[in-house]
């Protein structure tokens, strides 16, 4: 039996601490290193030795960035006027993928969830209202998902901008292209109906 | 939009490079990383930079480990009389786990498959003839997974040891406890009537 603090059992542990990765899974990635090509362990060690101290948050809208600002805010094409404001720096990317959105990004850093101990102040929520306030913004897009923690963000933000007089949107909820009404939920259901468009 | 060349996008290239791991389910390893504590990006950068240095194989049963012989070969109180023979690395550790065995283990490196380029030669077959040869064995147990390549390969090596008067068995294939044989393949279905057992 291989002593329990060994290099296998080590990479096995820190692997199995990502979300998704069991510790079978976890073993089954370190056994695949281990008999692949020494290059590759090197190449990803010494980018997850580089990792943090390549990558920021972006000062303006808070995504993870190697320049300051970020690529998004630096890039003079873009929108001024329009604001999509996220969860996450992840869901920038997505967004982008879509290439749906040609304006500007904020990443509050999470979503208002008293009972996990996230409230307003711990999110970028006032930087958001002196972005409001500073730059010539017409609209801003809330595209936080369509959970309850989603919502009650997004109600908290609008209330918090309806003075400001800025148009204030949500992403449109309802069935998934391709979906089917048998599987989907009443809520969603429920959601369709009420934001039916006119064909 | 982030450049294309960026840490990010590097990390996540090399992640999904892993078994399992997809282009989506890459970026949420990545994204976790850079939320965590940098501590861990740091610590598995650093294992796995040292992992091919600190690991090598067995130089008698061909299993990976930090000290040759492994702790299993090394180790007095084992008995010396039975070799296990897998397919790979990580089935000692299956095999170990399930404190079933306290024999010595032999790990071929793979399975016969000649479509696949996988012929006897490529395998640690014939260090397995000279252990039987030099070493005080009485049984073989030839543990490859009851696959087509596991059951040639079974079959090619129980030709090779007959001469040497050693017992050869070969694990037993059935029914899983707690399954169902409703949901039993046929074949293996059929494995289990012929290896029925006396009550």
């Amino acid at each position: 039996m291989e002593s329990p603090h060994n290099a296998i059992d080590r990479l096995q542990a820190l692997f199995s601490k990502l979300p998704g990765l069991g510790k079978k899974s976890s073993g089954r990635l370190v056994y695949h290193i281990l008999e692949a090509d020494p290059a590759y362990a090197r190449a990803l060690g010494e980018e997850l030795l580089a990792f943090h101290r390549s990558i920021k948050r972006c000062s303006r809208c808070g995504s993870f960035t190697e320049s300051d600002p970020c690529p998004i805010c630096g890039d003079p094409s873009r929108d001024n006027s329009e604001i999509c404001v996220v969860e996450r720096a992840q869901d920038v990317r997505v967004i982008e993928e879509s290439r749906e959105f040609r304006g500007r990004f904020h990443v509050l850093g999470g979503l208002i969830a008293p009972l996990e101990g996230v409230n307003p102040e711990n999110l970028r929520i006032g930087e958001l209202l002196a972005r409001v306030r500073n730059e010539e913004v017409r609209e801003v897009i809330l595209a936080m998902n369509p959970t309850v923690e989603g919502d009650t963000t997004a109600l908290y933000i609008q209330k918090l901008l309806k003075s400001s007089g800025v148009n204030i949107t949500r992403l449109a909820s309802g069935l998934p292209v391709g979906g089917d009404l048998e599987y989907t939920d009443r809520l969603t259901l429920s959601r369709s109906f009420r934001g039916r468009t006119k064909l």
